[in-house]
């Protein structure tokens, strides 16, 4: 079984392969939410810290990847870097748990985008916090 | 070439095997400096962005599990775990390069301890910020 079937994610999410590191830690899956990209993971066993719970590296990694995908809708068709990210833990999630990430644009000054997210399993939340990020276009202009 | 011989780390460092999340992202290596764990890794194709430069997700990954070995030194033998990080994105690092973590304890409150921590790449500092983690023990007392 492969490790995308494995995950078998909920209705309406499809995988959404990544080069690198966003392999590394996959599978990842996506659905569409009001135009927005939504991201998902079901934890397996490379998620895990020593307590068999997500690993709180896999939770900020994951919420700095999966908040910026807002900014696609304004056209940074060359992607975005991190400039800051602040999370607070608020609960683990076992192996084998379904989590998701959801964020939302909450500034924007040029390039520099402000936004509010949260990583949860369920109505769990996991992680909330914020992060700024810089846009990239291919070309110039809004 | 194993992963680990592939990763030439500098002198001093020797491998830091993990499990879970931390085996995932590795191989991780570590020395002792002043007696405590100092951990670094060379920038592999799984640590990358579409950039070919080191993915921010692996940077805060990697802080939030380095920054916080300061705490073994107190006793928390029973590991730690974040309760907040905060990190700013300084500069990126390139495929190939050999990135460290250092912190150092500038707060604690009972089990919490605020930690000041950074990410650099020789004399490039990649990240900087601070944490708090809730350390535990395996039996109560200092």
């Amino acid at each position: 079984m492969s490790r995308v079937s494995h995950a078998s994610p909920p209705d309406g999410f499809q995988p959404a392969p990544g080069v690198g590191f966003e392999d590394l830690i996959g599978p990842l899956f996506r659905r569409e939410v009001d135009g927005i990209a939504r991201f998902g993971f079901r934890v397996a066993a490379g998620h895990v810290n020593g307590r068999n719970a997500v690993h709180g590296g896999m939770l900020v990694a994951f919420a700095d990847m999966a908040w910026g995908k807002p900014l696609a809708v304004h056209g940074y068709d060359a992607g975005w870097a991190t400039v800051r990210l602040t999370t607070d833990f608020i609960a683990p999630a076992p192996l084998g748990a379904w989590v998701e990430a959801s964020s939302a644009i909450i500034g924007r000054d040029g390039d520099l985008f402000t936004v509010r997210g949260e990583v949860h399993a369920g109505d769990q939340v996991l992680l909330t916090g914020s992060a700024i990020y810089k846009g990239f276009r291919r070309r110039p202009g809004d």
